[in-house]
């Protein structure tokens, strides 16, 4: 685990306060870190989540060393002292959140950023070492561009967000408030489009943008293009895993789920809420409706209605779907009983 | 959309005289923009593509606020006037670049940049803030390196390029005239090479290079390794997308379309205008024919006659992965349609 | 190729001193370079692998222009003299790292890198141009973080490591002895987990790191995340091609070969020795036994036993696959069947 610098302590009782729960046990325990049950060790928190292998996790929680617990409104009476929470995930976002700070360099713009005396970059904004900010450029307050970044010529950071090294906001995008964009991601490439001329492949200029809202968080070496003309947009809250590539005019809803290596085709609609998971491929200007999930490795090659639970390829309902990958591996086998038969038949003839 | 800095007029005729197509209407009506034909405001010109949805744009046509339009030259007759073109993506294509001129900064090298005193830079070259060009190398007349792209020792970039911010060129590379290189593309890693011996991965030395010739444009987050020996090459006027993986020793043909995230193992050879659609693999020391289209998602598998079309893990005719793909919908059916066969066989002996 | 710089010149002898090897014929003879077997010029050093097309490989030995070979140890006699290998891999290891060895540029610390004062970094460390070392990171003798590379605060590189360009090792994350780290790669981008609240995902800190092991190989634009809390990790001696994606808390083995795009979700467990082919991907939580190999575009979507040889999706064993995809392309001319049979019976009915 990274330095947690100053060494921080917390009660349950104030821990409690952060998140709303109930205690059960001692509230006026004092705690140093958090850690995973078969990890913690005394004077530590530790969490019991209300996901997969619960069961392993409660058996764990028996003999952990932590001093105290975090766990599911309903879970069983346990040895140690709880903070109860509906959703447990959010204590212990909590808890990292509080043992574990954000660090703050002991700079604002460092001596060796490059800042466009035409860019405008609030009075607490961070400039980490070799990022650039071009001419017209505008960083929000709070803002940080960490080292090696890029923001380019009149494209918009907004307050509070995150810029990791060596990520690109290319010029004229914009990115909202309190987003994390991670390292070597590139936001406003061109899109990929071209027209055969007399067997030349000619650029169409792309000269829109990509408009990324609020508290969106993009991964490490994702590429997103810029429209050929208006915006690509990514909407409010949602979050995309690394090395996802999204094309020229998609439009993304709000709060959706791109998991990693996800490829979205040129034009194509997500509405809000909906979940790609990993290795997910589209085809261009197709819509999915609000709500769907799209299983892993599936390729949507239509519209897919809202609330729809599809994967394959091409995309089906993921029930379908499932009873066609069982019915494979019977398929060298019917291929025989078909044979047997036709020889059935013709003997009979 | 971007800036357009000053606000720039055409007369169509202008425009017609630039593309050589055919004016209806009125000739000299001036334009200030292009924009799309549900967007487009008064006194803009707007487009009517020949593709999909040619109905609907055409019947969007009719109620545009646009000043004029751009369409195939067999469109009905319009409301407005019209610049008439066999290709009307080419009209397209010179209305951007009159509309969206280039943008061009107030340096050459910029005082940011480092640029090694043994690296033969044109005079009218530009070097933009935080990049790095390394001794030996050559960075030809009008060509740019932007923000903290890299070209490495001995690596040439060729006239008029266009290195985004972030790209590597790394040692001893060559990429011709008029290419475009997206942002935090690689171009000349080490291709990925190992001999195992007594249970130990040795690294084999790459020590070829990559070289990219003309009018070659390479998406953002792609990787090129370079040969082992010799050279990884990408011909003449061929376009690659975001996050494409090409591997060692690779030859891929003149006017090839690679679309996002295809990997093409080591020593495949494309000839020219071979087309991957996207997430296309292909595995090493295949040949893929002339004018080949592998569509989307397909693994090439072997060597593919030219002129092919297909599809498919592996591939195969397109036909024919279809009527397969048709099928697969019906094999549960199957498996309990053979099941009843049987029966019914058996209870007639 | 590269350059390499001043002319070296080897004798056989000399080069079979160097690997182990039996010379063949004049062990005298003085070798200028090593090209491959149809490009090699008169006073150069060919090979003759024992791979794939040897026959081929053979047939041009007899012709080539080279004056030396290296041969697999049962190789016939041959017109030239050879050096003989078990691997013959190793002996053209060797002869590449003869004759192209590694740049060293005239620099330790170049004055356009930021290193932090609060930084350890060897005496005989390089740190290229624009490349950033932040507080507390530390810089082991002999390592070449390379112009426009990233090593966050508290981050490690070992001995004798290679950065290449642009690649970013962040905050307090650990790349061990020997390695290389291709060209944009990221080390420690932040794990993709939060916890869905009220209808808005919420971010769960992620303050883990990534260690990686001596030995390593990471490839130009992967991307691994830190874990959430403790560590996700590289085992000693893997190698990772570019494009690879690994999520948070993963666990790769010792000596793994993970080939490029695949992409491994959270928490999945790599034992000792395991190949993922081109384009794999798995499944979070699983683990994947000593030895064992997953072809190309695979899916692992659990656990699978040491020393197995899988493919598809779902993975099965590769023969089940092989006759899976065979009796496909007879699965639209068995639905004809299965009608005709129907048909038949119902005749006979």
């Amino acid at each position: 685990m990274t330095d947690r610098g100053e060494s921080r302590k917390i009660t349950l009782k104030e821990l409690a306060a952060m998140t709303g729960g109930r205690v059960c046990g001692d509230e006026n325990i004092v705690l140093s870190n958090v850690a995973p049950v078969d990890k913690a060790l005394p004077g530590e928190l530790t969490f019991l989540s209300g996901a997969k292998n619960y069961a392993a996790h409660l058996e764990s929680a028996k003999t952990t060393r932590a001093a105290a617990l975090i766990a599911p409104e309903d879970a069983p009476e346990l040895p140690l002292p709880s903070l109860r929470l509906k959703n447990p995930y959010m204590g212990l976002v909590k808890a990292l959140q509080f043992f574990f700070p954000e660090d703050k360099p002991d700079y604002l713009i460092h001596p060796a950023a490059f800042v466009s005396e035409d860019a405008d970059v609030a009075k607490d904004a961070i400039i980490g070492p070799m990022a650039v900010v071009e001419a017209g450029a505008v960083v929000g307050s709070g803002a940080r561009i960490c080292a090696q970044a890029f923001v380019g010529r009149g494209a918009h950071v907004g307050d509070n967000t995150l810029v990791h090294p060596g990520a690109r906001i290319l010029h004229g995008c914009e990115v909202g408030a309190n987003c994390i964009i991670h390292a070597n991601a590139v936001i406003g490439s061109d899109g990929f489009g071209f027209t055969l001329d007399n067997g030349v492949h000619v650029k169409v200029p792309q000269v829109g943008n990509v408009v990324v809202e609020d508290n969106v968080e993009i991964g490490a070496c994702v590429t997103i293009d810029r429209a050929t003309m208006e915006t690509t947009r990514i909407g409010e809250g949602s979050k995309i895993d690394n090395m996802v590539h999204i094309a020229h005019n998609v439009q993304i809803g709000k709060k959706c789920i791109i998991v990693a290596q996800v490829g979205i085709s040129g034009s194509t609609i997500l509405e809000d809420y909906v979940t790609l998971a990993g290795q997910v491929g589209t085809v261009g200007h197709v819509k999915v409706g609000k709500g769907t999930t799209v299983a892993a490795r599936g390729v949507v090659t239509g519209d897919v209605e809202p609330g729809s639970f599809v994967s394959g390829f091409p995309i089906k309902p993921h029930s379908e779907e499932r009873k066609i990958l069982a019915a494979l591996r019977k398929l060298p086998d019917l291929l025989k009983k078909v044979r047997d038969l036709e020889k059935q038949l013709e003997t009979k003839e």
